[in-house]
């Protein structure tokens, strides 16, 4: 296969959000699919998706969106993955290869792949890429490139399939990885999930503030805060979905989190300067580590 | 007094880390101080200050920087405060200006105020900017430009220091807001000690894992990861210092932080979505407040 042909005819998105419209300006941009369109249930966004010119057709029926289809790329919260996936399987047509742009991966072989028929390959997919931004109008075809995309086939997957999917995001830049969905939810709840909750969470604690309070944090939030902001303003129901859905992974990194920081709680009130001091030390490694591995 | 007369004639910074070395060199080429001179216990980082051309004079003894200087910097961390204090107390002259850029404010009065002689004016200052590197070498000059800096002058200040210390920060590019030392020390406690207390921690936590964990960790810590970690590289004697010298008020929004994981903790465990989603979505008007504060 030249690296110039396009590697899918049609391309049908299932949800046209950050993630799915960045995904499918990718793929025209890049001339990896012929055709792309998409379904998805809010009308405003179909609308917007074709105005923007990202798909040839977007409709709020998933069916229609289906016709043709020799991809199929779920891009809708992982929380309505089981629902889709029963709406779409009697449409499918053997050989169709479905994948997803999920954050939490053994949740997709549970509720997808029972409602796949035959002959239907499920390569389920996770790019380690994204922004705090929501919504079709704030993708861009950049977005996957030098990141790492997360392949999870489950056991006896087909080999083109695969190396079809595997191909598609070495297109739009990424690096592949392949491992078991397991595996994933595992690093993911350390490097994504936790992250994000703790942000949540301190984003949380300082709403609560009285409102005098409240706008002087906002005021002097170049200190450490805003980072936390800008991670804690990621979409919602997208989030709920993801800790919903990884739920051990999530509670057991929690566990371990929460006894460091009482700990550390634990070496401020004693005035224990030292064991503050290690702790503030042993964590530069990580950072140097990221930097060498360009992913800073 | 012009806008482009220097405000002091003679500037001695105790410390040439990031902050310091940056104010040095905003100090000079806004032609803000005649004259500007350091004292560092390292030797090598006197050198250095010399190398880069930010001071005209670096030494080791700090009794030797003082001389002749209208306006004395501290910018050692905050822990060395009470003994810098002792030292230069007894070489200062009445009319000095002593400031510092430390990013507790009570602590100072506590330490560094008992030190001074009579007719000697201390006007604590802490510049609400930074970046997570250390040491003279990554100072720079716009280091303050569009940020904060909180004045915490002692009841009954001196009027005329106050002003000068004032004009000193706008003219770096800081917009400057005076308020009591508790005060500062509480709403800090939340926009950048906690964060950094939390950031540290999840590092920490991340780096007590296995080793093959870990350098997945470090591949795929785009997911979010990868911001904690550059707040998690900040100094470690520095942190140490002003968590030990603002227990309090750590302590205290600590305790509603973790209530408040504790909450989401368990509505992931008993799958209570609509919280989580309520949650995550409060959390977005604090980011749009510091949008429109231009401070993103």
């Amino acid at each position: 296969m030249s690296d110039t042909a396009p590697l899918f005819n049609r391309v049908a998105f299932i949800g046209m959000g950050l993630i799915g419209s960045s995904l499918a300006r990718a793929l025209t941009e890049y001339g990896i699919a012929r055709t792309v369109v998409c379904a998805d249930r809010s009308k405003e966004v179909c609308v917007k998706a074709m105005e923007l010119g990202i798909v040839e057709m977007a409709t709020t029926e998933v069916e229609v969106a289906l016709d043709g289809a020799d991809l199929v790329v779920l891009a809708t919260p992982v929380g309505s993955f089981a629902e889709v996936g029963e709406r779409i399987g009697p449409h499918l047509k053997p050989g169709t290869i479905v994948t997803d742009v999920g954050s939490v991966k053994q949740a997709v072989l549970r509720d997808v792949g029972p409602n796949l028929p035959d002959g239907v390959h499920l390569i389920p997919g996770h790019p380690v890429a994204g922004t705090e931004h929501s919504g079709p109008e704030n993708g861009f075809a950049s977005l996957f490139q030098g990141r790492w995309c997360i392949l999870t086939p489950p056991t006896g997957a087909n080999r083109d399939a695969v190396e079809r999917v595997t191909e598609l995001w070495r297109r739009v830049g990424s690096n592949v990885e392949i491992m078991e969905a397991a595996h994933h939810d595992r690093v993911l709840a350390i490097t994504s999930h936790l992250p994000h909750l703790i942000a949540y969470t301190i984003v949380g604690t300082a709403s609560d503030l009285e409102e005098d309070t409240k706008s002087e944090v906002i005021k002097f939030s170049a200190g450490g805060f805003r980072d936390f902001t800008r991670i804690a303003a990621s979409d919602p129901v997208m989030w709920r979905d993801v800790f919903l859905n990884n739920r051990e992974a999530v509670l057991e990194i929690l566990q371990r989190f929460t006894e460091d920081l009482t700990a550390l709680q634990r070496a401020i009130r004693w005035g224990e300067g030292q064991q503050l001091q290690d702790t503030f030390t042993k964590t530069r490694a990580i950072r140097r580590g990221i930097i060498d591995a360009k992913q800073a």
